[in-house]
């Protein structure tokens, strides 16, 4: 087992400050930042990941699972439309926890932050009784003209979503089942849950284009996540079921799996896609945003309303599913 | 059980608003803030706290370890002279934690950051399999002419703490022995485990003197917090044995207790204590500023040397004693 000063020092050792900003880094009480601009707004989020709950490492590989801590973050900044830049770990880990594990996940996670631009300054290592419990807080900054709240859809706006839904829910059940026919088929099912990638580029742009009235990043699933928009902007929305853009590789790893691919898109969570609202008049230039290389495809899968709630439409009736998916203290 | 919404919508009622430098707090994907002034530097700090390691719930109640959480991220952000200003916080609680507990947690939480006029912008609340985690990130500010780091001791300055050492560790033994005769003979000890009262007021006071050139908290355990003065510093220690200032109380405890009063001052962590150096001509402002009635006595305990290590003297030894103390993975 390795000593918390020795973690601290590798950790501290690869955290290089690049930045001009950070007066102080890795080896006070507190890390020390400059100031931005007066146009510039911080983004600060956190999120926590706990063994048995979040990740088993009995198949997560823990370089990914490091990967995954930052991207988690980076995902909700992006949500904002805004930037991330620095970074603060928690790291709770048991006294059973081999070297080459933290070693490994210290590696993924130090790695993720290089490939988003985020620098490392602060955070605690302790002893955990039982597993690993990483909290991973991620400050950032977006242009105070640009960010993207939960809160402005408006009745009409149109629903969108940045790539298929239901994905990492499907990745886990295969990893759950340790099915290696279908992680061999589809191995971007068990990369979705196993490491997602961040909307980092398309977040700011959409933000920057003001052609979005809402945008969220969908982590607790399609269900939960809308329920949010529409709760901070007072309204209602309706989804249409035929519209959700769930992938050939999802609808037949369901099948073999047993499990219905309309309630994976709907209430599985994890994907890590941006969901967000626009004026029907801006949907012509939204998909020529998404025309462009670096930005996946984008899906019209609803629309706003002014009855509160959130609905799907099938082709034979009408469902409330507010809320529905994960309850990250209930489990499903 | 609580659900996640309802403990999230419980925080968020009551995370009034009251600071107009937060756009947006909880309920969104991020909190956003706006910048502080050019002067202004910000200070970020985190602190977990594992159940069985760092708290038994058998003997801490509820309220005062939501109290602790903030302490110690106050301490952190005191430490280099700053304010606290907001605070996020990452709850792991096992299905089996009881709706009472998690609100007298609350409860406890949210006083103190009243107390210490912090607002509550934003964390993440998810289910634990095994014990509670709390995670909590502060941040502060700091005008940047009066911030304090580790790193300033020099040759010749005097060390200084700012109250008793090993009273923390003391009252840790007593609550773990369950010493009810000890608890009700010295309330001071456990108190200084089970609710640390952070040096919020006397952290500025000193940055803003100009007298120190070093500081910090001491969580660790004096022999361990300031080696990591010497090691940012660039400098060795002396500590005199004779003037470490141990409580008649924990003396007394110690006794009882089959331990050594000696060893709890180096060694025991949490005492959550200002150590501080300054040169010897500040020494007598130093002790007018402790003479202001908000603060605690000031003790002198010994000086800032060329050769690197931290040394005890005795009367008739001297021992190296670098980085003695609580280890946050490997235990004592």
């Amino acid at each position: 087992m390795i000593s918390e000063l020795d973690l601290i020092r590798r950790i501290r050792d690869k955290a290089a400050l690049a930045d001009s900003s950070i007066i102080k880094g890795i080896g006070d009480d507190c890390a020390v930042l400059a100031a931005g601009g007066a146009e510039t707004l911080t983004l600060v989020t956190t999120d926590t990941l706990v063994e048995g709950v979040h990740f088993d490492l009995s198949w997560h590989p823990p370089e990914l699972l490091g990967r995954k801590a930052v991207a988690v973050n980076v995902s909700d900044i992006a949500a904002m439309g805004g930037s991330p830049r620095f970074a603060l770990l928690s790291l709770a880990a048991p006294t059973t926890c081999e070297t080459e594990t933290l070693d490994l996940f210290m590696q993924g996670f130090m790695t993720a932050l290089a490939a988003y631009r985020v620098t490392l300054i602060g955070g605690d290592t302790v002893r955990s009784d039982q597993g690993l419990v990483l909290s991973v807080t991620v400050l950032g900054e977006v242009d105070k003209r640009q960010v993207a709240y939960r809160s402005g859809a408006r009745p009409g706006d149109r629903i969108w979503v940045s790539g298929f839904l239901g994905q990492a829910a499907t990745g886990l059940e295969i990893c759950r089942q340790r099915h290696t026919v279908l992680h061999k088929a589809s191995p971007e099912l068990t990369a979705a849950h196993l490491d997602p990638i961040p909307e980092m580029a398309l977040g700011p742009a959409l933000a920057k284009s003001g052609l979005v009235t809402a945008m969220i990043d969908m982590s607790d699933g399609l269900a939960s996540d809308l329920a949010h928009v529409c709760e901070e902007s007072g309204v209602g929305a309706i989804v249409y079921a035929k519209r959700l853009p769930i992938s050939e590789s999802t609808r037949q790893a369901a099948r073999t799996l047993g499990l219905d691919p309309l309630q994976l898109a709907i209430a599985g969570g994890e994907d890590y896609r941006l969901l967000f609202t626009a004026p029907p008049a801006a949907s012509e230039k939204i998909l020529e945003l998404a025309g462009h290389a670096a930005f996946g495809q984008l899906f019209k899968i609803g629309e706003i309303v002014d009855e509160q709630g959130v609905v799907l439409s099938t082709d034979d009736q009408n469902n409330r599913i507010d809320f529905q998916g994960y309850d990250h203290f209930g489990g499903r």
